[in-house]
């Protein structure tokens, strides 16, 4: 349920509704609007009675939340949530490009995709400094070496960096170095971590789960929210099914269902979604056209020596051809979302 | 296996390259290029051997064929198949806008309709007059009063028309009626459709079964043009997956890798992967921008009236601004296949 | 709807209900039941009022069926249906041992299979003479002489015989050959083949599709009702999924649902669920568990030199092995359904 | 690799192949069997030069391992795994049966259901202190409080107990009270519990991840394995298809493709699989005709008032009847595992 503030509602009243609202067990989060504030109410069993909240003063409304998720959600929140991270904003209209390698193997290695990525117009880079690997037995990444590295190539080239947290172990340091963290497809419902999520003060990306429903996927989102995070960008990066042509089936209509349902930004990995190099850039134009707001590339200059994830990085001249596509497409929808 | 003649081979030598395949017990179908002939080496079991072949006359080259499937094969074919209605050309390039209501319910229905999707920008008229129906208690279509029909709407409106057969029974009507014949998704591996289909002097459109893999499908169109008509377009409409909020998941990856392997044409019925209204206009831009060849899309005055699939139907001024939308990013790739 | 009349109801009366019924439209069909008759009332659209049924003379009661299905739900008919072929039953209890190879080659390799799984304890005998192949190229079946074949094991051994119809052209072949029509997974919403079914002399056992849900399923049986003939078994023969250790998921939990929802007889092809042959034995001993009302399997005397499906046909000796263990499971049920 | 030695191989011929190994840069883990101990060879890039090993004293022979995963391959230890919990026995023929609620609520709850399940047969009690929830607002466990009330069933009962570990800082708690730690579907890719799992000094039930592939699966558990734990359960529990009737669809075929792949227990959750407490007695014979090493079947004594997961909890006297069902499919293999 939400309790909708009047416009010149004073900090005492919004206060005493908290209070009411904490003393009925409950436990209120206020959402600052762009003109009023609403307070969720959260942590209810069964229905709330509105009639209580209705009388006090300074109260305009209350409205009533039909989804499991709360804080997520566009009836709580109507306007597109917009990120900023440096200079790069992420949602309503905005279209990011990151790019990058898989992993970060070396200074080298990332310093000279990330000069091509630069050129080709992304604005932001991204590499892996713990990887999750389905084997104990293959490359985990350089650990905090690859952060210092992505720290680098940050000063170098003025790119914001995002790179996936793994575990709590961990967290604090890629927090540390991060300007956003990535929670990976199969920790999306590690819910220990997503209330981690929940107490950073960097963005989080959260991938969506292999076999995720897009009501669970919200739903952790809405741990990432409920925790005190708002800055959650979604990313969907394939589904598995029984189609074999691709490494997972892009679902490509997660878009207009999240932007309906949500006010959170959501991006696409056409690389994972594809496993395929040459599915890459036709994928990276329908999720353009679809309406997402941007989208995470895998990129390699040498993509036969990767240590993983090779055969779906593109070469920096296709992920420059690529950039090229993806703002033509954007182009046409420039402030006029509806087209 | 293909064996590749000379440019300036004579009939006579192309002949005797077709009576020493048979001879062998081989079926050979001679495949006219633009400037060479080449003939299909067809119904071999295991390897065939080369070098027969290879010391004839007029023979340049014998190529083989590494997939299941032959005809369909751009191994065999390299360049795009065009296939002409009327004056409305489908593949390579060209961008077809069908349009028209699910069933055809009756005269002023479909004339309305027809009204609108071709001031909109549609090239041909869809309607159903054979439905395929879940339940056998569920309206089945017009049968001949909705082939009648159709000839009305192409009569009138000067569109060339499709329309779906679900049998052999009915099969010459609507070969008699149809511009184009559907073949739905349920019957994509009825063979015997399929064999009937190859016997048909008219295009076949083939939809993807709903859990068939790319090869089962070109498999299938492989059997109509294995009887003899190589005007095969194919048609992806989602396949069946555990997400529920689409009625199918749209496999848009299964454009580049048909365009990839197969010369054949690549059309996408966004409506039935939906299911539902809000979703067809962002999922035609995205099958527009990954390069399928034309859009399938269910129309409707008064879906709310509709006898089936009235909440995936788009209102006429709905589909008028998808056209606009699809113009557009269609035209970015004018001339520029690779973009 | 359902209009039950009392145990003592006439033949007028009776009647009298089926005219009453046909007056308003609908369709009725009489369904006889152990002790009393229940009239079906089809193809109404929308609700009917059951109070003008009740006031009629003879009818005890007038029940609503819930769900789309009708003819086959068990709302309709709550005993089990029992199927006789020849000394055979199938359903209620009854296990019933189908095998045979995938595909009749030979009149040798028919006979020679059939004398061996009439020995394990087989009860019936399969082989395909129209064979659904993906392939145009693949060996498509002896056809009418696959069907002669079958008919000669049949008059050496006393087994019936189950074999495919795949298409009109040659159902009614098929029907004069075979004890038990089989409708394969392809097929299974082929609605013209399903209503000519509807109009066989023989019972038809009704696969599932590769993605049907079990409510499609059962609306596919509904139509072979629908067209008068009530001898349906039901097949599971496993589901497309992204599991890929077994050729298609073993859908183990439809043989509760079914049996739940309807009266007909459920049997399970663990050959095709496991396309391997070191599944099938496992598979069946769960099929048996389940509480399937049969098995039909696959079987070979030399599965290496088989024309098709090789690799999951049993040797003659697993398959005896595996009577022995089906027959133990089965017998812990005699008598006791509940257990 | 693995290094098989001589049965009366010295401790010094072990000690110096393990050195050789080592001098190479591999991890060399000795795996004692019945009658001889073979070394494992881990952490190899490419290709290991056998030559080298065969050559040194006590070296029998040396076998390649073909698959990724090693430590958990049939290839690597040819008997079944059987592990001990108390006087339990897990694996090889024995049978075993757990029960209890989704989550621990209360003292009284836990208690009156374990009296129920011990009755009936059950050798060890399920229940959940810390609940993996889709929706930040759904209970989530009582935390230590259940497991403290877990270690009072056992002291109460007899009966070993079973209860889900999350994260990292609820390992060591969860290991000091648990018999036997559960690491439930959502984290069997959260490799850095896998690895904590690793230095637990109890045994691990995995169960597998709902869309894991069986190679995923067993690469998980060798995560276990190969951070030092040999006593690995895997727990199949249904994965996520398109099926609509069940909550997941029970992936039967994943019992004998395990006892082939791995020398691991294998044991099957109905309750989860089916989400619907009717399907959960027919699919528990199942899985113990197709030969599973156990069952673990949710039971609450009030489902209607559990504070999760009700719909699937058999009744007390429902899993009474299940467990005489069970034992008598068991028995029938008793002794002979081919039966």
């Amino acid at each position: 349920m939400l309790v909708v503030m009047e416009k010149d509602a004073t900090k005492e009243q919004i206060d005493s509704v908290i209070t009411a609202i904490e003393n009925r067990g409950y436990t209120a989060r206020p959402i600052p609007g762009g003109d009023r504030t609403a307070i969720g109410v959260l942590r209810n069993k069964g229905a709330v009675d509105a009639s209580v909240f209705l009388g006090l003063p300074g109260v305009k409304d209350v409205v009533p939340v039909t989804k499991a998720y709360k804080l997520v959600s566009r009836e709580v929140q109507k306007e597109d949530t917009v990120i900023r991270v440096g200079d790069v904003l992420i949602g309503n209209g905005h279209m990011v490009m990151i790019a990058g390698p898989c992993a970060i193997e070396s200074e080298t290695q990332a310093l000279t995709i990330a000069g091509h990525v630069k050129k080709a117009g992304a604005h932001m880079f991204r590499g892996g400094a713990f990887k999750p690997r389905t084997s104990p037995y293959s490359f985990q990444g350089l650990g905090e070496e690859g952060l210092k590295i992505l720290a680098k190539v940050r000063q170098e080239t003025g790119l914001p960096v995002i790179t996936e947290v793994m575990d709590m172990e961990t967290f604090d340091l890629v927090e540390e170095y991060a300007d956003i963290i990535q929670i990976g497809t199969r920790n999306m419902q590690n819910f220990s971590l997503l209330r981690r999520a929940g107490k950073a003060r960097k963005p989080v990306c959260l991938k969506r789960g292999m076999a995720a429903t897009i009501d669970e996927w919200l739903m952790a989102a809405e741990y990432i929210m409920e925790g005190g995070n708002s800055e959650v960008i979604l990313c969907e990066r394939g589904v598995r099914t029984f189609v074999n042509h691709s490494r997972n089936t892009l679902d490509i209509s997660a878009v207009p269902v999240v932007r309906k349902e949500s006010h959170l930004p959501i991006i696409i990995d056409p690389s994972h979604a594809a496993g395929r190099r040459d599915q890459v850039i036709p994928l990276s134009r329908a999720s353009t056209a679809v309406g997402a707001h941007g989208l995470m590339v895998e990129v390699h200059h040498e993509p036969d020596k990767a240590m993983s994830d090779g055969a779906q990085s593109l070469y920096p001249e296709q992920f420059a051809g690529l950039c090229v596509q993806v703002r033509a497409i954007s182009d046409l929808f420039k402030g006029d979302e509806g087209f």
